[in-house]
């Protein structure tokens, strides 16, 4: 099943002719804030299983022409990111270390965007910011010390994930954590459908040119790891995000790019690049200063 | 006014004598999930203030008996923490950097307890783990790109806030991020209560000896600095919180101790530490092999 979220905050189930609307599931009205919407419906979903199978069967489908999509997940309690994941891209950026003896680090969960959306480069001169290709785990049921045999069944599934970076001495935290920096979707295929996600492919390219090419099993620290030492530190929840971590082949994007990303088995989106005005500031004018005195360039 | 959570996810408003309820404000049934409903009410709360303001008249409070207090916001959007924002603490951990030149990173959202919570102690031998004594900014109007002149309009109101941290190698982000390691509370009070909060004494006890004690007065990054700071890179949402940074004394918790942190003009609260059994795990076994190789201990 294909979970998706469109026009303004409704929530569906994307078919091949168009979406089933599942907003009024999540008891939530239309326009309340924070949109928790579809956190609400993924932590109950097998109790809207039945309703949705009838809608799916009963209901006529709003044409795809009239969907604009948005991220299918616009308020999740963390993103989780695991950094220096793949050996290849841990030998591009010489990395000291991995994702295996250093941990995760998170994301802003306000810097998530949707697959229409627009990938917003802030003003910051001199710097590089650069996609990296990568996938989301969505979580599907609240765990803490999960062991890797039993990983699995907490996934409820995956979507396409580009971690946009700034590349600098700053902390990694907040480089990555610009508003736009994490395009999630198109949309979340449960993980029924993906039929072995220890060997997707995954591929990004940058104006139609090839530039990530790569596959998760190829992950230092694979998807039952990654849910396994998230959560002997946190307790995971409905939701949460976790994002792999990228392959070789990153680099930097410009106004007027347009990237696309494919995840076998999930699906591909594709977003432009465009520059705000906003961000000559006080964060990364001072970040000048120690440029280079304790590089950390993941 | 002080606003809290209490006795299983509700909301009111504390007074000498007892609590309001205003649960119901936020349009959430009590049992909704993931529980937003403190960050909603901030969100609106201008349209709320004459509706409480009639049910402190005409209502009949609980008492303060009957009440378990929990953390003020359970599930806000961010928690944005500022690394080496006082120039005492620098010293005292020999940091190259501070907050001003490096900026900001996040804490888990699921770090959080309450004021009569419990901080766990994961079972990481031969790791110290300290107490950060801090204070919590809670943002009252969503933000972007602002100036140090407007920031202080965008403070919804303060609480205290423990920063428990594992002392290691490993991302930093992930050792501050253990299930109870950020204690909020013990309510949230609105800024106008708050006299000066540029000259709030802070102070921290571990077993009524005195450990922290220090002023705002002394960030290196103050509190508009940080707004403008994070809202250069972020739009800042209500409900979300920035974590002050810690000034020098941190030490060691051990499993028995009872930390108590007081913040001038918001409030004290004193947790119980104790011994988890979770924690001996993938992550901190395999960050031993690079001890100290490369060092990160903010």
């Amino acid at each position: 099943m294909k979970l998706v979220s469109y026009n303004g905050g409704r929530l569906g189930v994307l078919l091949p002719h168009g979406v089933i609307e599942i907003t009024d599931l999540c008891r939530l009205p239309i326009d309340f804030w924070p949109p928790v919407g579809m956190t609400s419906i993924i932590a109950d979903f097998p109790r809207y299983l039945e309703e949705i199978s009838r809608r799916i069967l009963e209901s006529v489908p709003l044409p795809v022409e009239q969907i604009r999509l948005e991220a299918p997940l616009a308020y999740p309690g963390n993103i989780v990111a695991f950094p220096a994941n793949f050996e290849s891209h841990r030998g591009e950026m010489k990395s000291p270390y991995s994702a295996s003896s250093r941990g995760f680090f998170l994301k802003a969960t306000s810097s998530i965007v949707g697959p229409e959306d627009v990938i917003m480069l802030p003003n910051i001169p001199l710097r590089e910011i650069h996609h990296e290709c990568e996938f989301g785990i969505v979580i599907g049921r609240e765990c803490r010390g999960v062991s890797r045999e039993n990983a699995m069944t907490h996934v409820f599934g995956y979507c396409c994930l580009v971690d946009v970076t700034v590349r600098g001495t700053e902390e990694r935290v907040m480089r990555k954590s610009y508003d736009s920096f994490t395009p999630i979707g198109p949309w979340i295929v449960t993980a029924d459908e993906v039929k072995n996600p220890h060997a997707m492919a995954l591929e990004l390219s940058v104006n139609h040119e090839l530039r990530q090419d790569a596959n998760t099993r190829d992950l230092i620290v694979d998807i039952p790891g990654m849910i396994s030492m998230a959560s002997s530190v946190m307790t995971l929840r409905p939701g949460d995000i976790i994002a792999s971590g990228t392959p070789a082949g990153v680099g930097p994007l410009r106004a007027g790019d347009f990237v696309r990303i494919a995840v076998e088995g999930v699906g591909s989106m594709s977003l432009k690049v465009e520059q705000s005005k906003i961000g000559m500031n006080d964060a990364f004018a001072a970040g000048n200063i120690v440029k280079g005195r304790n590089g950390d360039a993941i």
